[in-house]
């Protein structure tokens, strides 16, 4: 059911890196990921902002602070989420088991966990299965992992791009799960993104933070943000080019703009394999007094299920378009400069229905796959694009029987 | 497909009002309602926020600033809306044809549409069958204009009570319409109540607004708000009660109680016949810090499509309740005094699930159509409930072909 979503390209090894999979009996397939990072790398991570996060992000955070990371290990098919004091002790026993077979220190590991919320991690499975994930281990394991850490996914998603970076060929590899519960802010995604460039680790950080601002916290399919989201980005050094060391060092930009480009194209794969997707919506906000009433202004449309319902039966319902953009929380919003326009078509003006809009016009920007809304408010100069799909019986379908 | 929804009861009629029906051919059978008010009437009215409100919204505000209203003309299946000046034109046409038939002012004719966005009203049909609609005038025509406002609503709405204020008895009548697009702050909603109260104007004001706020101000099926809901009271002042001219008369609670007790019972009618709904879910949020968080809380529970499809499937996923709670947008929410109860079953303490907690308690409580959510919030003293329903496969149906 994904829109146009590519197929999993080629994954670059990233120097130093390596990724091993295997199947802990959480799921029938490969649901158990490890990767082996080098002593020297850096790692940089951003987590959901959920008050219930799960313990998993507590440990990873906590782990974080107090280590440099050395192996991350992610299980799919259990999120250990509302699993009270359990969920610590369990995340926790997977990192002790994770240790004690390669000899690194408990806090070198990041856990990680997607998939049904509540149940208890099962720990035994998990400890048993983490000698074959270390045997497993190599630095192309990146395709295998991008379908491990799948859930309702219907097929993996990466991205692997080459640049250069003062002189040096530097390879940004990432790769993405989540196909429900996603917003701005995080959702039921894992992101695990590595690049061999040379970079400091508080640099890192910003760089991550700066990537994905107009990545995936551009999302969104049903506004809901998970107990479990984490977007990782480990830098290894290994391209040995000039330490960057201040997001003003020259090579800082060509960074930026790679790990972005990875971000992005990941953020969208995600939309585009949305739970019963059947549309790729993409909402442009231009002339917006401020960049929040932009954000506003798109989220707003992007969460209407009334909206999202027309999408889904290729219907040109303009006023449901319309009337989200006059619901959306703006001050003063004078409705008579905005224009809507779907694909190229302008559907309202002047306060309502586009004097020269026919339904005909309005059906075939609908027949397409990928559409674009753009919405002129004509108050300043900010502008903002966010993705979304559609919202289609297969989302009730899929979300209804997750469990069954 | 309604959650048991009581079925219409007798609506008694108040002493002054009629109200005719007849079919101007917009729908295959009674679309058009006319409410004679007597001239003595006073008036109150509440209408959308949306910055896109319709022609009809804006003519019927202006025209009740300007002359105590006799008569109220609705028509179902085209909203009006959208439709820039045209929209204006056509609105004010059918006021002129109730003004021409009957000699009030036009100003004296509030106009109200529902249905279809973005399509022009058929004036011409309307004005040929306002002369049916008045010789249709009587004063126990309200069982049929609770039909003939409908749209998608799948049964008749509408509640009548009686009480005593002050050794008078006064009767208080209402209807109503709307199955989707319901949210605070009205929806695709029109409310029709009068009663034969005497009380002042500006006091009538004060009495639907106080009802309104525990009543629609808290439902909500999608979190879509339309472009033109209304709900108006009138008073005849038939029943001679003293006059209430002020919130602190001794008639004036009395009147507020029975007024709110019909809003409520609408407003949940609404609830039960939302498009779709197979569930009538009431949220409950107490121990809150203000009402505001309280009311934060429950409306991103009651907005999120994954509770609402987990209770569509009647899936005690007690996780997406609890991530819900967790992404409130609630200042220094801490999670470890919060307790979440579905129906009396407790499924959420100490940060996770319940200790006692079974799949078979949560079952059971799920097998129920109507299912109380508690959140326990221990921060203070404040309480709020909402209403909602869940989001089925019938929800998308009827939103993906309404058009068709």
């Amino acid at each position: 059911m994904a829109v146009n979503l590519p197929s999993l390209p080629p994954l670059k090894a990233i120097a130093g890196i390596q990724v091993g999979t295997t199947c802990a009996q959480i799921k029938p397939q490969d649901d158990l990921t490890l990767f082996e990072l080098p002593s020297q790398s850096h790692c940089a991570a951003v987590f959901t902002r959920n008050r219930f996060c799960a313990a998993p992000v507590i440990i990873a955070k906590q782990h974080l602070a107090a280590a440099t990371p050395r192996f991350l290990l992610i299980n799919a098919g259990n999120a250990n989420a509302g699993t009270g004091e359990n969920g610590f002790v369990d995340a926790l026993s997977c990192c002790e088991a994770v240790a004690q077979q390669t000899g690194c220190a408990i806090n070198e590991v990041l856990p990680f966990s997607t998939g049904v919320i509540g149940a208890r991690l099962p720990v035994d499975k998990i400890s048993a299965a983490i000698p074959q994930a270390i045997a497993a281990l190599k630095p192309d394991g990146w395709e295998k992992a991008a379908q491990a850490i799948m859930t309702t996914d219907t097929a993996p998603k990466g991205e692997s791009i080459q640049t250069v970076i003062e002189g040096h060929p530097i390879t940004v590899t990432g790769i993405v799960k989540g196909a429900g519960m996603i917003k701005p802010d995080m959702a039921t995604m894992l992101a695990f993104i590595a690049t061999d460039a040379a970079i400091e680790n508080r640099v890192l950080q910003t760089c991550l933070t700066q990537a994905m601002e107009n990545s995936f916290h551009r999302i969104t399919i049903d506004g809901d943000t998970s107990t479990n989201d984490a977007c990782v980005l480990v830098a290894t050094g290994a391209a040995h080019n000039p330490l960057i060391d201040s997001p003003s060092h020259p090579g800082y930009n060509g960074l930026v703009t790679a790990v972005s480009q990875v971000c992005r194209q990941l953020a969208q794969n995600i939309v585009r394999d949305a739970e019963g997707a059947t549309k790729f919506i993409t909402i442009s906000v231009e002339q917006g007094a401020s960049q929040q009433e932009c954000l506003e202004v798109a989220f707003t449309i992007a969460h209407s299920p009334l909206v999202k319902t027309a999408f889904f039966a290729s219907d040109a319902n303009w006023g449901r378009i319309l009337a989200a953009v006059g619901r959306a929380k703006v001050d003063n919003l004078d409705i008579h400069p905005i224009q809507i326009y779907l694909g190229g078509v302008c559907i309202v003006e002047n306060g309502g229905i586009a004097a020269h809009y026919t339904e005909e016009q309005g059906e075939q920007v609908m027949r397409e796959t990928d559409i674009p809304i753009r919405v002129v408010l004509g108050r300043g100069d900010y502008q903002e694009t966010v993705f979304t799909s559609d919202l289609s019986f297969d989302y009730i379908r899929i979300n209804a029987e997750y469990r069954t």
